[in-house]
């Protein structure tokens, strides 16, 4: 049954045993001896992490360039050590743990973050770093030796915006360093705040073939690994993501003394745009989505009809070309839904990240990993962002999910069984291992 | 030519002669010298408390309570002394200035407010109140007495719910003096931060009986004079107003990984609710309003699908029936629209103010001063509350209305041309003084 699911899944992924260079899927079998990750140590780390941003929700803040976020590092640093890394941090805030490897070879690197959106969970971010800390430390108390060097990242301010993995494949832009963050601090001020010297970020950057390869293991974040009861995802890649934002002006005027008729109300217009914004992206059919998550009225008064609305716009898709497609669709809402309200639409475009496939034999070691472990895996898009997504403009790319409970995510609610922290931890490291003997020869 | 329009006005306003108890309408005109206010004066009066919370957009944030609002009413009362008015506040921070009368009446009162929402204009309320002092200064210049003693008030707090009138109405409940005021103090805080005592409220309760006669001149806040041409409104009554917290509850999530077809967005429910309450209004075809002017997602970023939202509602109507029936309509598409998106809507009453009618003789007054001054008046409702609305709820009550340009109110744009200014202030001159023959014998 195995086999036959595996061959299933690869199928799925697009991916025949050819991408290996290997005679059949299997040969992706551990050729070396097999060890487990500790998944007791593994579940108490994520335990530890908790009180650096609990909020009184159960939920986690541990906003980028926070306290809570550089108070867990120093935890996370000490990890590192008792892995057998020696931490550092680079000039962007970077927390990297680093090894040794047998060959004069770019390093393998396996990384996440451990930042979170206000009142989110306790799993995004927080499950890779540990488990790459666990795959670390498993190798050196087994005293098994990679050709590769090997890197554990933690990331700086992945929520914010991908910052820390962006400023290492270069694109990050110098005039991104004076915005806000939700810190409170400019990116400027949270990268010194870290430990990094925003001065010398190209001392930050990595270049093609600087990197063997990539690994993240990530809690989905969507409910589809759960619904059709698969254990792993195989991430065939990251969906664009671009981002606007929308204002809405009309006039502000008394709300007792407007007959309904002659008004210029901001927030009718929005509302309407809301609405037309879910049900364009449903009508399309396809797997992208569509979201408004914040809004505000101005000036926001119970009796005051709104004068201006400013919204958020987000659209992502596997597909830059449907993002787009989409978003021609909501402008041309929008401009029907001005004239409809006598108000006016400015739309503007704040944000893009391009859709980032994963490597392929990436996603063939991830799937031969979860075989070889009795998983049941499939290929999936990963709707998320995530800062695997930078790292595949460099570098080989992979990516392996476990199920979120109820597809719950940035919430307190959020919620991956501890069996599968423990099942994605084993895939990582036997996905790390095959990794370094199968890429750069 | 004014004779026809003036029988035709009262008319309009259901009213005959006879309500004056005078043989025909027009022996309500002045019997007694006829004296002018002066209109330099009252402009200069506006333009002097225009810095009292003068906004960067030019709009006016007095916000009751606030300091701008009891540095004003230091102005203010200066003023009444100008006036030949003894300033005094009350235990719920009234500004009152007072004269004697000829004779042992209770007294006539003249009143608006000081106030402003953030963001306002520069008429609202103010009008009134400069008009009224103005009334008080041309009496006293001109060696004019009354037979009712007479009383200038600047209500404590309109904007934010009529709150000094309410004292004095008796029709505030001792529970609100808790809830917040948006200057940031609470009501109790409030009423101490303007000289009052909200611990002896009992002592600033006037009873049926103890006032003559309650008038307002203000600016009508709507469109409908300047539309037809008129110059003077003649007040039927205050519309009612209920105000309602909607709070809408779905589930906060990712807005990467939830399919479109699994969300539990409040925004998108929030937005189907701000429509339909537009146009369950609209189809009703009457003159009732329905307003959402606040709105709040919540936890409020551009990507993560908002768990709950909470808005405001508002409906008005001269009739209270009307606000009913709408608001049974738009608890059935709130319900709808909760089972369509998979969220719960809660909806809790937090304001009413039932309709309040002029008194008829008030209203013929009115009339009879308009045409007196050669104005064109016509009867109408007022779409805003004012503190009229409570006074009519302890003594017979009128309310004068001049136009305001394009309808715009509760706005930086507000704005009633000086000679209108000067026009409202001459009817409330000659009104109030044949109220003061009129009323109680």
């Amino acid at each position: 049954m195995h086999r036959r699911h595996f061959a299933r899944t690869l199928a799925a992924a697009g991916l025949g045993a050819a991408v290996l260079g290997l005679p059949t899927p299997l040969a992706a079998a551990p050729r070396a001896r097999r060890v487990l990750p500790d998944a007791d140590r593994v579940l108490a780390r994520l335990r530890a992490l908790r009180p650096f941003g609990l909020q009184p929700s159960g939920g986690l803040s541990r906003l980028g360039f926070s306290e809570a976020d550089r108070d867990a590092r120093v935890l996370v640093s000490q990890w590192m050590r008792d892995a057998g890394l020696t931490p550092r941090t680079d000039v962007a805030g970077n927390l990297i743990g680093s090894r040794a490897g047998q060959r004069d070879l770019p390093p393998l690197l396996l990384g996440s973050h451990i930042d979170s959106v206000p009142d989110g969970g306790h799993y995004d971010g927080q499950l890779g770093v540990v488990g790459a800390l666990e795959v670390a430390q498993t190798l050196a108390e087994s005293r098994i030796a990679l050709r590769h060097p090997l890197e554990v990242v933690v990331w700086a301010n992945e929520e914010g915006g991908l910052y820390g993995s962006r400023m290492v494949s270069g694109q990050f832009k110098p005039f991104e360093l004076a915005a806000q963050s939700l810190s409170g601090r400019s990116i400027e001020e949270g990268v010194v705040f870290l430990g990094g010297d925003p001065s010398r970020l190209d001392a930050a950057v990595r270049r093609r073939g600087e990197v063997a390869g990539y690994l993240e293991l990530h809690i989905e974040q969507g409910g589809t690994l759960e619904a059709v009861g698969d254990t792993i995802g195989i991430v065939e890649g990251i969906v664009g993501i671009r981002g606007w934002t929308v204002r809405v002006v009309g006039r502000a005027n008394h709300a007792g003394t407007t007959p309904m008729d002659q008004r210029q109300d901001a927030l009718l217009a929005a509302a309407r745009f809301v609405d037309m914004v879910h049900r364009t992206v449903r009508a399309d059919g396809g797997r992208a989505v569509g979201t408004v998550g914040r809004i505000e009225a101005q000036p926001g008064a119970r009796n005051v009809i709104a004068g201006t609305v400013t919204c958020t716009l987000e659209l992502r898709d596997l597909d830059d070309a449907v993002i787009q497609r989409l978003f021609a669709q909501v402008q041309a809402g929008a401009e029907r839904i001005g004239q409809e309200t006598t108000t006016r639409f400015a739309i503007t475009e704040v944000h893009v990240n391009p859709p980032a496939p994963s490597d392929v034999r990436m996603r063939a070691l991830v799937a031969a990993a979860a075989h070889g472990a009795g998983l049941r895996a499939r290929a999936m898009p990963s709707g998320a962002g995530h800062d695997a997504q930078s790292m595949a403009t460099i570098a080989p790319m992979g990516m392996i999910f476990v199920p979120s409970v109820g597809g719950i995510s940035h919430a307190p609610g959020e919620l991956t069984h501890d069996a599968d922290c423990a099942h994605g931890v084993r895939v990582l490291l036997d996905t790390a291992r095959a990794a370094d003997d199968t890429l750069d020869g």
